[in-house]
């Protein structure tokens, strides 16, 4: 920084494409500070390093960071400033890996540099300097090369040649010439290709163009080391539906063959800033028009085939997850010495036998008593902590499957509870269950019906800090949009067809946490005189735990509701579930009296 | 328009400070149309003439455009074309009365001409004629010159003075020489004076200039006809504080006078675009800033006089209307002939009795059955309903008094109800319930906890189409921003001392309505490790009728809280009310029993 003559250096947890979860080539938070959340920024100065995070990840942050002289900066809490603001403020020359961020972000940076600077008429330099870690990072990994799979028509529901005529009107009603898709999510989708090139992601790290005559999809597969057979095959069924495989870095080179006028749509959010400049480089700034990249709204409204192979994907996963907490219950009970991390072992160990399983949707969170108030705890191998026969162990994940991903958090106790653990337990369940009843009018969006979930424990002066939905993929992303349940405004309306979780909680820091996650599935309810009404399915199928529940805290309504669900679960699974853990099940599902 | 050349002219329901209610120089809609609803813009082109409301006009709408060949648009539907963009689809040459339309409205009309002619690449003319219809509205009538009144410190918590320190500092602040207020209840909360130039209203047809020296009013009070004692009396006590009483045209031989450079801020949603012209020509286009107005904000969050003063006016209020339906229910169900008109007379009556009574807040609406699925039904003097004794009667009204503004809607049995208004009844008061129950952390805007009021009907597929709440003035508008408690997207926070109403309802056309509406204060409910926490107090004092709850749809917690609030109505009333009606209102707060 001194040598470049640099005030500030921004590094950004993500990667070319705006991954949530990047490969190991980008983990540039993690390398420069040892900080492991799924969500961080960092900004250095001569004399200050700082770490940009959500309240999910501070008290993780605060031991990560505990001694490396980095101070946390929290994000989305009242007051905070951001990067963006707080670099303007202490720096005039400021080095940015466009690579690694987004333009929108980028843009972001510059406005505000623009604004403090403006006001104190003071000369100041944004200066991008792509794969800036390379200089210092001596082993730091390549790109994946990891093997590429394609899905069928009838395991999706559309084949890529209809994707690709959808993508082509979209083009023709919009009067572009191409669309350049960045986000990984949404090039998998459109291909129907999956790959493994990220943790958890069954995805390839690529751009895919798609112009009214051609689709090129820009990817490292064929011309490193030697491709596997599948992945042979996957690139030639895809060449065989007119998709032209190049390079992962000749974007550029097809860029510059473009005619003059050639008008591209990008996504601002997921295209990184290196990128864009490119394009805006060799077409004309007003060629490059960016905005919100279609294929993500599409992609969240699932098909016939998806909903109904989701459907399944949430009985066999429910079944692993009631036989995970039957080996739990008897094993605490009986006296057995397990850890978190062997419970993490166990639950991974029943998922993997699923016909179909590829692996986990993210890293399973299995945490006992206070490590639970960390909302995204990550369980170590060594030295996590013994389950003992009291309190509550809460166990957040999920699978990726051939036939869809799942995700699920159960809160369950492993002996006695303090009043306060149930009082918390009955409450947070209450708001799961109101925002599974809810019914309401077509162009909901979330963050309209959001205090459903909230209202509970509000009322008795208790909250959360996180969003309590997030949309979720099919054998994609365990997070993904446009759709969303949190405060935060996002006009996207819930559309029949969307699959969102629905997982409020609460943390006690030092005492314990609670979180119940069911997926929820948006669907028709009907139309009469005042509207065109949407309801929600509960696509997740385990049972939840009514031993600890404060009876008289649930109306009436909520008993039916929860009554009525576990019952459904006994029905449903009872027939793949050893005799046993099936019997286990009756009992847990027994009515709850109020 | 044939002998201007122009192919569409626009007119305006509003008035040259954007208020909801206009004098009747600007009630130009309604001269054109008939339309005598609250809200409501035309447009008329040579084969067409339109007229834009929304869903509380609908039906009257309907009724009063009925053979004029002027078509009804509705606005705030799914797939609504609003005025810009029907405009510009519609007309080249364009005429508005910039006098009328708000600067932001025309900007918006502008905005949509430009896109819609980029397009087309054909010209596009907008014109702006100031008192466009004086050549055709031959008595057209004058700005009204009504008494003005002043309000001492000990009444409203703050002095003029120590407003318009306030000012000042916002001015030095941001960097301002200046601030013009456009929006009458702006001008007189920060003098401290009222008026009664618009019904309803109790404000004075003004501007304020406020800059780093001088306050100038500029107002048609002197110079016409013959002032009356008290408002020279209050003129000059404005005038010992400092303030120049200059004439309403006056306004741009004040800007005429300011030096070069001299920097002014506006509000683009209330300063009409005429207005703006003149600034932006005499000062400079940059030196005109326009924003929200800081006075809405601070002017919503009451100081503790205020809500002293509200607690009283809502008791008085409440007692008035107490004695209004105990004086309905005995007579028609002892079988006189009470019609909607009468009734409204009966209650403006029991009120005008409270000293410091100024008027009602705006028209009351008495309605009987099938007129009251009019959320803004306009009860005829000549041949209203009689009210017969069966179904249900709803009454919206509301005073103004030197001390407060009260706003309140009752739907009461008059006789026997069916089952669906028996249930309709309820579901709408279980929202009113849980909205007035609701807690929430410091931050939430309405738009956030607006479905706890509409969750209740919409699990039974039942919904209406107006907000939930608007904020009230205190001796001042009834309707008032900057928060409501509404669908639409306001990212304003309920903050402490902001006074709100809570008026869910269901309007089922050609059979009945209902609506249930209260007042609520927000209020701090203490903080602790989870956050600073808010709540409501209803300052509305009136008894909710019991006799037609379906006790089997109410939650446990509600029927609890409604047999609180009507206990503590019957305590709080009882003294202020004769011994009949005391009686009367006893056997009426009994509680439910579930």
């Amino acid at each position: 920084m001194c040598a470049n003559g640099w005030d500030a250096v921004v590094i950004s947890g993500s990667d070319p494409h705006g991954s949530e979860y990047p490969a190991p080539r980008w983990k540039q938070v993690e390398w420069v500070s040892g900080f492991t959340g799924e969500a961080g920024d960092m900004v250095v100065t001569a004399d200050h390093a700082g770490l940009w995070t959500d309240s999910r990840y501070f008290i993780q942050a605060m031991e990560q960071l505990e001694g490396s002289g980095i101070e946390l900066h929290r994000t989305r809490v009242p007051g905070a400033v951001g990067i963006p603001e707080w670099v303007a403020g202490h720096a005039d020359v400021v080095a940015i890996d466009g690579k690694s961020q987004s333009m929108a972000s980028v843009m972001e940076i510059r406005k505000a540099l623009e604004k403090a600077h403006g006001e104190s008429e003071k000369e100041f330099a944004l200066l991008d300097v792509p794969d800036m870690l390379d200089r210092i990072w001596e082993d730091r990994p390549w790109i994946p090369v990891s093997p590429v799979t394609t899905l069928d028509e009838q395991d999706v529901g559309e084949s890529r040649l209809h994707k690709i005529v959808w993508l082509r009107k979209f083009l023709m009603a919009e009067g572009y010439d191409a669309i350049l898709l960045s986000a990984l999510d949404d090039i998998a989708w459109t291909l129907n290709v999956r790959g493994s090139d990220i943790t958890y992601n069954p995805l390839v790290i690529s751009y895919l163009l798609v112009t009214l005559e051609d689709v090129v999809w820009f990817v490292r597969k064929e011309n490193t080391g030697q491709p596997d057979t599948d992945t042979l095959d996957s690139i030639n069924e895809l060449r065989a539906d007119g998709v032209t495989v190049a390079g992962y870095d000749d974007l550029a080179l097809s860029i510059a063959e473009q005619e003059e006028g050639f008008r591209i749509f990008v996504d601002a959010a997921t295209l990184n800033y290196s990128a864009f400049k490119m394009l805006s480089g060799g077409l004309g700034e007003d060629c490059v028009v960016s905005g919100t990249s279609p294929v993500s709204l599409r992609k969240a409204v699932k098909n016939q085939v998806e909903i109904s192979s989701l459907r399944e994907a949430y009985l066999e996963d429910g079944a692993a997850v009631e036989q995970f907490l039957y080996w739990l219950d008897t094993s605490v009970r009986s006296g057995a010495c397990v850890t978190e991390w062997e419970a993490s072992v166990k639950l991974t160990s029943l998922r993997s036998r699923i016909p179909g399983y590829r692996g986990n949707s993210f890293e399973n969170i299995s945490a006992y008593g206070a490590n639970a108030a960390l909302p995204h705890y990550s369980t170590p191998r060594e030295g996590s902590a013994v389950i003992m026969p009291r309190g509550l162990y809460l166990t957040d994940s999920g699978g990726q499957y051939l036939f869809g991903t799942t995700d699920i958090t159960r809160t369950v106790p492993v002996g006695e509870c303090t009043a306060l653990e149930k009082e918390d337990y009955t409450l947070v369940l209450k708001g799961m269950i109101q925002l599974s009843m809810a019914v309401f009018p077509r162009g909901t969006a979330g963050c309209q019906i959001d205090v459903l979930a909230r209202e509970p424990l509000w009322r008795s002066k208790r909250s959360f800090g996180h969003g309590t939905g997030h949309g979720v993929g099919f054998y994609l992303c365990v997070h993904e949009g446009p759709q969303d349940i949190r405060q935060n405004f996002n006009a996207q309306p819930l559309l029949p067809g969307m699959v969102t979780s629905n997982e409020p909680g609460i943390y006690r820091e030092g005492e314990f946490g609670i979180r119940h996650e069911n997926i929820l599935l948006c669907k028709e309810a009907g139309k009469n005189e005042f509207g065109d009404w949407l309801d929600f399915e509960t696509l997740t199928c385990c049972h939840i735990d009514t031993s600890v529940i404060v009876p008289g805290l649930l109306s009436s309504e909520e008993a039916e509701w929860l009554n009525r669900y576990n019952a459904s679960v006994y029905e449903r699974l009872s027939a793949r579930l050893p005799v046993e853990v099936a019997a286990w099940l009756k009992e847990k599902t027994e009515p709850v009296r109020l």
